[in-house]
């Protein structure tokens, strides 16, 4: 049965983004700590096609993570420009090169409409319709397989507040970011969360919660 | 070597007590369910002077912090009433009746002077003269025991921030309050956070962190 899936690291102090995202800094000040655990594993490196790399507790949490998955829906701040607005003559492509990481459809959510934008296995799809539309369409490419809801805090937030997501999968980093992006926002005591499962591992916790629907 | 420590169960948004404190609600709207995880602990309720309770991974995690403890501070806001303000002719004598479960003194950090309060083995002393003479009180009262810095989440970042916590456990429950009292806040990201140990039990995830001097 298809789930609708998050997963996002987030600072102690419960940021998934540090203050004042930039062109320099996407995940703004700081915010690159939150991905120093992932980024030395064996299993990121491999869907990034690089060699190498560590393997802990965490590989197998991103191995579930990232298995089973037929789309994903992210906001238009996780797909750039940091300065958003209208996407202009030379629209942006993307933080991820000609091949990015995704190899599904990923539905980004913008108030400007664009066409679909292919690069090598991955096409961006632009939604406009909000994020009930976003989640239609990505049923439809999904099938039988789940949808990833890919960040940042705001899509989370407003997904998890909507009681959209079946699965929520945090990975807790012992840092204080102080500022930025908030998971949980707006999020209220309505929404019942159950623990499925919590994994220690080097530099970060992995916890992992059902939503009561 | 002394310690001075923390512990406290925050909601997974970062809160340590829900909204609007009041005499029906200590903890605050939706607070007292931070504590559903651990007052049902054998740990927990001998602590209490009560028999039975329940056996999982939580209680050690409950003896652990309990052990080896020689004072605790606190804040105003723990000590209650929640109006605060001068403590009149008749004064507040805690939340806990004539048998608290500190058995250790007890150093509450107030704006109003009065004498000590002894209840039956514990003794609450009542410190005008902000964190830092209350942590020197303590420790005299504390010799090699480790102190514990009891809340509320006031009490706790002013401690982070100032740089005085040794270690802080957090007890992470998957409950969502939506405001309230919270952890982290002022806390900024020069305060240096080392994971020791993630721990998962029921209906609550377990995770110390070691500050960096």
């Amino acid at each position: 049965m298809s789930k609708v899936r998050a997963y996002i690291s987030t600072s102690l102090d419960g940021y998934v983004a540090g203050p004042n995202e930039s062109m320099e800094e996407p995940l703004g000040e700081g915010g690159e700590r939150l991905h120093d655990w992932v980024v030395v594993l064996r299993a990121w490196r491999e869907a990034q096609g690089m060699e190498g790399g560590e393997e802990n507790a965490s590989n197998a949490v991103v191995a579930e993570d990232n298995a089973n998955l037929g789309a994903e829906i992210m906001g238009r701040g996780k797909f750039g420009p940091p300065n958003r607005g209208p996407w202009g003559d030379d629209p942006w492509r993307g933080w991820w090169g000609e091949d990015p990481p995704f190899h599904k459809p990923v539905f980004v959510l913008t108030h400007h409409e664009r066409e679909p934008l292919t690069l090598s296995d991955t096409t961006f799809h632009f939604v406009t319709g909000g994020i009930e539309s976003a989640l239609e369409r990505a049923r439809e490419s999904a099938g039988d397989k789940d949808i990833l809801i890919g960040g940042g805090a705001d899509v989370i937030n407003q997904c998890l507040a909507a009681g959209l997501v079946d699965e929520l999968q945090l990975h807790v980093v012992p840092i204080i970011l102080g500022g930025g992006a908030r998971l949980f926002e707006g999020v209220g005591p309505d929404v019942k969360l159950e623990q499925v499962s919590a994994i220690e591992a080097p530099g970060v916790t992995h916890v992992k919660y059902r939503v009561v629907k």
